[in-house]
């Protein structure tokens, strides 16, 4: 196998920029001005009734992704987890920006590589970068992105919205994310929740970032209820026990609850509509004075246990 | 002089959240859902023919600004930083979103501080915060800012409409931003931004963030434009050089072209909306052919200088 040649250091601003564009879809229509002005100009799609969303994530190396990560993945990683917070409110993504601080002895074979990661799920999930910045640091590398999106008004599902009586349900299957690496190559639930934010029975619903054992307790607490969960009725990766599928983290599966009297004509329509991705009844909703269910507790960021 | 106690370090995010909200303006109406689901929901406030701005911004620690610079001075830079580019479009700012990569073993002091110096800024300037995320990192303090903004589409001025003829202009006076501190306290030029905006004879404008030899040189680039300075018409601060004024950047003073024509009468106007911060023409905007200033070069982010 050929050994392959790195490419020196980008020796300007420029020159960097010129080799990131070229791994990045084409800007949508809607972009008047991208990289190359004081800021980004969009012309706003959103017609009547439709809500523009926010939302901005970092992944910092030795926290986020370990050491020696290809960074094609680091960059898919980058865009996909921001696109599947914007899913988890039933939207669509539209516009990033990506501040990227690495290390002065970056090549551009690693700035290609992360760019290759970046565009690959830009153009996967119809997104334009349309800015951002390269800075150098002495500190590991960091990752910022920032990304818009919108949803019409009555699509919206917030974490908020749960009532006692409603299913908890999720997507997928749930656990070993890191150890499988799946964390890096996860495709966000964009149709599927494009598809649920469709679904008046859809009462609340967010991602699972930190693990069902740290995130359902928040959609409880934003919505003042109480849950139960059925250990052995959780859709587990395999080789995952109950422990890992709760506490794991990193599933960027979407979590849901879905009114009671809803659920047997959305699980038909479900099946129909996404085949491949299993929607699973997990536990119910309970009024507020009732005592949840005790789940193993997932990633906090403030103590990041993952490395 | 009583000692400031120091206090311990927040224990959750949840605590560090709450925290950092006791520093910042209330959100404004449009803003629906700020901290605590999935992302930021907004009720867009844009009418026909009004644009959407986006800009990401970073500070890096030791890059930025030096060890040692207080909290809330950093806060403040912070934020105003893409104040000023937003300013520079002719736009006004709406959204905040802020992400801060800091220690492990910072306290509760210092987070106050640095919320203390982005409330501030946002309060002053109308932003609302509406999102942002706290991760821990064993480098050097990381904050990334991204800001929205908007413009009626008829005051949107662009880096690339100068025509040979106009006068270049700039807002204040230039250099030693570094030395007098200025780097940290200044004030985005927005009311002055908006005004220009809505001056049909202002041809192009940008915010001078690198110094005037770096980036007038983008925007006779953008222009397809050259460009001569008269070097002794620069308005500079007090101590400064000619060198030290193009040269030391930071300034986040406006930079703009003006059809000849429309001098007079732009000039006389800006003398009572502005009577405080001078207005000066330093050159004029030259056919694409001729020979620009040889102008001392400023920051380049790629190759830090300052610190």
């Amino acid at each position: 196998m050929k050994k392959a040649r790195k490419r020196p250091s980008p020796k300007s601003e420029t020159e960097l920029l010129e080799m990131i564009s070229l791994q990045l879809p084409k800007p949508s229509f809607d972009v008047l001005t991208a990289i190359g002005d004081d800021c980004a100009v969009i012309r706003p799609s959103f017609s009547k009734g439709s809500l523009e969303l926010l939302k901005t994530d970092a992944l910092v190396e030795g926290v986020h992704f370990a050491k020696g990560t290809p960074w094609s993945k680091v960059g898919w990683k980058a865009l996909c987890r921001p696109i599947s917070d914007i899913a988890a409110m039933g939207g669509a993504p539209l516009h990033a920006l990506i501040t990227v601080a690495s290390s002065p002895l970056w090549r551009s074979s690693e700035w290609s590589a992360l760019y290759r990661g970046i565009g690959k799920a830009a153009r996967e999930f119809g997104v334009s970068v349309v800015g951002g910045e390269t800075v150098r640091s002495p500190g590991p590398l960091f990752l910022s992105v920032t990304l818009t999106g919108n949803v019409p008004k009555k699509n919206l599902k917030l974490r908020s919205g749960a009532t006692p009586g409603d299913l908890i349900c999720v997507t997928g299957k749930l656990g070993g994310s890191f150890k499988s690496g799946r964390h890096l190559t996860f495709q966000p639930r964009v149709a599927e929740g494009r598809w649920l934010g469709g679904e008046h029975g859809v009462t609340a619903m967010m991602d699972i970032s930190d693990g069902l054992g740290s995130d359902l307790p928040k959609l409880a607490k934003e919505s003042d209820c109480s849950f139960r969960i059925a250990p052995d009725g959780l859709p587990l990766n395999q080789g995952c026990s109950f422990h890992q599928g709760v506490s794991d983290g990193e599933d960027y599966e979407l979590l849901l609850t879905v009114a009671a009297k809803s659920w047997p004509s959305l699980q038909r329509r479900w099946n129909i509509a996404s085949p491949e991705v299993p929607l699973t009844p997990i536990g119910v909703v309970l009024p507020p004075g009732e005592k949840s269910s005790l789940l193993p507790i997932g990633f906090d960021h403030m103590n990041p246990i993952a490395s």
